[in-house]
Formats: C-alpha cells, structure tokens, sequence
C-alpha cells in the first residue's frame, strides 16, 4: 500500500466542491458520509452491506473502544479493520466528545480528563498522548486530535478558554501522533476547529491549528443545540479561515438537510448516528422526509417505503412488512431500515457529488427541498 | 408452476433414507432442517441468507401470525411467502401446540380451544376449521392438522382421550382442508400422530390418521420433557406404522444427536427454534459441541468458531470478536451466530443425507459421535 493521503478536488460548484481524499486504505469519495460503528460495528448491519450501501470510510468511537474491549486487546488481534473485517479507511474520534459527555463523571484539567466508565465505573484518563496512543493501537486511518467540545451555549470568555486548551491539546497531539509513527504509517492527523458561535474564536482556533499543520481540518462543536441557522452561520465563518487543499470535517452531522447546506458551505466530510440509530427505532429518511413505522397507517399498505430507492427493503417489502416487524419487536425491522437509511444518505451524497461535478448543486439543492415538502406519499 | 407434492425416496440406509420432496413451490432435499420464521421472520437472519445456509424450507407459526399481523391481514398482502419476501416452500404449524403452551389462558373442548392473545388479551377461538382457514390464507406450502399436543406425561387414559380428539380434529382438519380448495391449490396436509409414550396408542394414531389420509405424516407429543431415550423409543414403536412413500417430520425436534438419531429412525423433517434462539443468546453449535461466547476465555481468542465452517462468521471473524459483540449487545452478534447456527444445521443435514446416499450412515453417526466426544478446541 502506498502511505500516501491526500485530496484530490475534481471540481468545484459556488463555496461546495468535490473529489477524491486517497489514503492508503482505498479511496474516500468526497463529500463523504462516514456511518457510525461505535463499537467495532456499524449497528445491525454486516460490513459488507455497509460498504453495499455506499460507505467508503466509517467512524469507530475511541472512548467506547478503549473500554470495551480496549485498544491493546484490539491490537493483539491485529487491529480495528481485521477485528471488525472492514478492511477500508476507519476514522477514530478522540474520545473527547463521549468523555464530556459523562457530566457528572469526568474531571477536566490541562493535563485531559478523568472519567468513569458509563459501563463498569472503572477509573479512566484521556489525554491527547493517550488519546493518540489508542487511536494508533486501533490503527486508525484519519484520527482525531483530542480535544474539548465547548458546550452550547459558553459565554465569549468560555469559549475562548475552551478553545484555547483544545489548540494546546492540539499542538501535543501532533507532537504525539508524530512521535508514534503516524505518518511513517500512512495514517492522518487532523484537528478540530474550536470556538463556540464566536466568528473572531473560530478564526483563531483555525489560524492556531494551521500553524501546527494537519493532514485535515474538523469543525467541532456545532450539532450541539444551537440549530441549524447558526451552525450554518458558524461554517459560514469558518470554512474560509481552512486550508482549500485539505479535507474539511463537520462532526456529528447530521440531519438530510443539514448535511446539504454544509456541503453548500464547503465541507466534504460528516458523520451521525441519525441513520443508524433511527434504523433501529422505527423512523426511515426519505426523498419525500421522514417516516415513522410506528405509525398504525403502514400496516395494511402494500407499497414500498420509497419506490425509487434501491435498498433492499423498498425493493423486495412493503410498508406493512416493516411496520409489522417493528411492532413485533423483529431484529430484522433494524436490519433492513438501518440499511434503507445508510442507503438513503450514501444516495443524498452520490447526488451532491455528481450535482457539484456537473455545476448543478442549487438545481439539486432546489430539488432537494422541494420534494421533502410533498411529504410522504398518502395512504392507499 | 406444477400443482404436485411427492415425496421421491433415492436411497435408503437402515431405516434412515434419503430423497427429494418435490412441492409446487421447489424442491426440499430430505432428511431436511426447517428453521423456525415464527412472526413471518426467521429472527435476526435476511430471508437470502436463510437460503444460503441451505435451507430448502421454512416454518411460520400459525399462532403468532393470527394474532399479529392477522391472516386475513396476511392473504390481502399477497400471502406469506410474498409478505416475508420467501418464495419458496413455507410448512405451518396448525397453532395447537402454542395455544396449549398458554396454560392458563385457554380452555379446550370438542369444537376446539378458546384463548386470549399473550399480546394484548383479547379473546379468539382456534379449531381444525378454523386453523385451516388460516393456513390457507396464509399459503403454505405445508399445512398441518389441527392437534392437541399431549402433555408428558400423561396417563395411558388421558393420552388416549387427547388422541383420539386429535384424531376427531384431523378428519375435520382434512374435510376442512379439501373444502377450501387446498388440494387443488398445489398444497399438502400433514396428520399428526399422538399418543404420549404408549405404543399402542401410536399405532393406533397412525391407523386413524392413514384411514383418512393425508401428504405426508408427523409424529407429534415429541421433545416435551421425556428425554431423548423415551423419544426414540416412540420413534422406534411409530415410524413403522407409517407409510413409506409419504414424508414422516418430527415436530420441534431437536439438538443435533436428537436429529442424527431420529434420521437413523427413518425421519425425513425436522424444526425448532434452537439454532435461532441460541444464536440470539451467545449459544453455538458447532462439530465439536456446543460453545458459549459469555465465557470470557474468547475475548482473547484470535481463531474462529470453527475453521471447518463455510459461514459468514467463521470465515471473516475471531472468537474474540464474538464475544465482544455478546458482552457489547451487539445486533450483529445475534445475526452472525444465527447464521452459522443453521449453517451448522444445515450441513449436519447434508452430511446426513450424503451419508445415506453412500451407504455409509453408521460410519457418519460414530464420527459424529466422536468429534463431539472431543468437546470444543482448548483455548490458545
């Protein structure tokens, strides 16, 4: 394998672009949606339905890999890719964001954070050297400088001393990364644009990390609660502040449509649990917007979920199908709507990226719109 | 499609043999392993993956399927086969032995059994009549008389009284059957023999049940707490009483030295939740014995289940793997070791009937014996 990575932009269409982000583990088709595999899998899904649906890279949790079954055990058996028999790119996060997420279980100082397990109580620290430590022993192909994920809403002045330890942490994750191998291996490091809604913190936050210099740049800390004017706000101000020859990432999103406004605004990365976990309670994305199987409408209806989707739920069931399997509490009603959603959003970005290589993207965008305020199909 | 159901015996070993049963809906390769598709879904498992393991048929439950999603609900979708998206054979249950399994909730007369829903209490009534209305709107392939299934034990008396109420029911079952177009519609009726652990009672339940006639001819009353030596005493005391050229299928049968020594018996089908609902709680059955992933002497285990095995799962994956996705609750777990479940099922099943066609069924059953007598590969 060559240890190359690098991003190739194909074209261009207003702020969005599209292209190609080569890594030694195959090639990421951007913009790209990373489904979620916390755990070592992509919930209810086999990998190679995963790869099926469209997926060129997926996400694997640090902070959930590390406790189960920990980092060193999976690289005694060879690493993330052969644990979980994904043998494409896995992008590691930090840890940072799950361990913030812990509230009332975590300490944070200038050194990392202390935390318990949400599953044992067991006693933990994270820190941006260990936090590289894990990701290199997973053998992650793009990981995650770690970082604090400032909560929503942070006066100016948390924000920025927020995003300042988060530029520290940055600086020794590199150092980290580097000292461990990292490029040697081919892998990525990228850091995480920090700030709050602060346009003059984002600037700085990304001026401080382009100055460390990463193989990609992540915007952090939206998806948080502010809503999607003001994450769109956020990006607005940001984006231009990153480098236009590296991957641009937005953690966590998101949503159909929010997804389509950041690719608009230059991002060609994303991941969200929002396919997956829905998949799993009943609620399928469509062209036409959301649809809930618990909905008692479904359960005589003959018709496919969405007739133009080439899943295999809305090729070979019918909404009655599912509605039925999902009222019966049926493994298979998270199977085959977890695979619809993962094939809806690999879909929403084949279209994004073919609207934007053929200068097309507010057609698209315009279209995109236009059909989800039809809403669902009327019962029969 | 041909409107024939035969069963073509190729070759006989002992009292064991070998064959085609040839259905409108495709061929089942005997001795055959049904897996159980309770609520319209073998739980955990893509109908194309059921199919991959070799299944030629499945089994949907008569009880489950009424209550939810409801047959007539089942027939307006097209029927079974369409509705789970299995095109080919599917055999009922008639719904008896469910109904009687709800102890409190039922009662049982001449006309039948009146009892309420596990779901949601409400009140429904199940006879022969009824069961086949049913199974017909259903569409299965199989269809099987309405029975009581006697409890073990019982007295010489009970178990002759519950009898030859099954075999009042049968007569209604199949006047009920050939009413409603069965027949001409391309699909079998089984008989059910009962008659507890008493052989004259067998015999005289497979005498009522050929004066009537029907496809094919089950033993039922099996596997319900009298060990496998009684079992195979009345299997020794019964399959004789049956007539050769019609399919003999042992109800709810069994672990895997259940089915090898029922095959040995002349047994030609079998099903049961085991391989499935063992899958779904960290239970394989493999060569060598059964393997329990809550043991955390996998966690470590670089090795598959079974490097013999042909299944998605010991192909592509660790021990370790496995048991974290136990430990974690994984979706995945249950869907991987379900699947090589009946993979092993189903090859046991291919072994048998080599091993008929050759000739060489005793050398298959004391190799089988042997492998198992090994018990499970020590750890590494």
């Amino acid at each position: 394998m060559t240890k190359t990575f690098a991003l190739d932009v194909t074209a261009r269409d207003g702020r969005a672009r599209t292209g190609v982000l080569r890594t030694p583990r195959g090639e990421i088709r951007t913009p790209a949606f990373m489904p979620v595999g916390t755990a070592a899998t992509v919930k209810a899904m086999k990998p190679e339905d995963v790869r099926a649906t469209g997926a060129d890279i997926i996400l694997g949790n640090t902070y959930h890999l590390m406790l189960r079954p920990g980092a060193e055990r999976v690289a005694r058996l060879g690493g993330l890719h052969r644990f979980m028999n994904w043998s494409r790119p896995i992008l590691t996060d930090s840890g940072g964001f799950q361990v913030m997420s812990l509230a009332q279980l975590r300490t944070i100082d200038e050194d990392g954070a202390r935390f318990r397990s949400h599953i044992d109580g067991t006693a933990h620290v994270l820190t941006p050297e260990r936090s590289m430590e894990i990701q290199r022993l997973l053998g992650s192909d793009i990981v995650m400088a770690f970082d604090e994920c400032t909560p929503y809403p942070a006066a100016h002045e948390t924000a920025a001393a927020s995003m300042r330890l988060s530029m520290r942490w940055a600086a020794r994750s590199r150092k980290a990364f580097d000292d461990l191998g990292g490029r040697e291996a081919g892998s990525a490091l990228f850091g995480i644009v920090q700030g709050g809604v602060y346009p003059d913190l984002r600037a700085e936050s990304a001026a401080a990390l382009k100055d460390i210099g990463f193989e990609g740049y992540a915007v952090g800390g939206l998806a948080v609660g502010e809503g999607q004017e003001l994450m769109f706000e956020v990006l607005d101000h940001t984006v231009p502040h990153l480098p236009e020859d590296r991957p641009r990432y937005l953690m966590g999103v998101g949503k159909p449509d929010d997804i389509v406004g950041a690719v608009q605004r230059g991002i060609d990365m994303f991941d969200c649990v929002l396919p997956t976990r829905s998949g799993r309670n009943a609620q399928a994305f469509t062209r036409r917007g959301t649809v809930n199987f618990k909905n008692a409408r479904h359960l005589d209806d003959p018709r496919p979920l969405d007739e133009d989707c080439r899943c295999n739920l809305c090729r070979n069931y019918s909404r009655a199908y599912m509605a039925h399997l999902v009222r019966a509490g049926e493994i298979l009603g998270a199977m085959l709507l977890t695979e619809h959603n993962l094939t809806y959003y690999q879909d929403l970005m084949a279209g994004l990226r073919e609207a934007i290589a053929t200068g097309r993207l507010d057609d698209f965008v315009a279209a995109f719109h236009a059909r989800r305020a039809e809403g669902d199909i009327p019962p029969p």
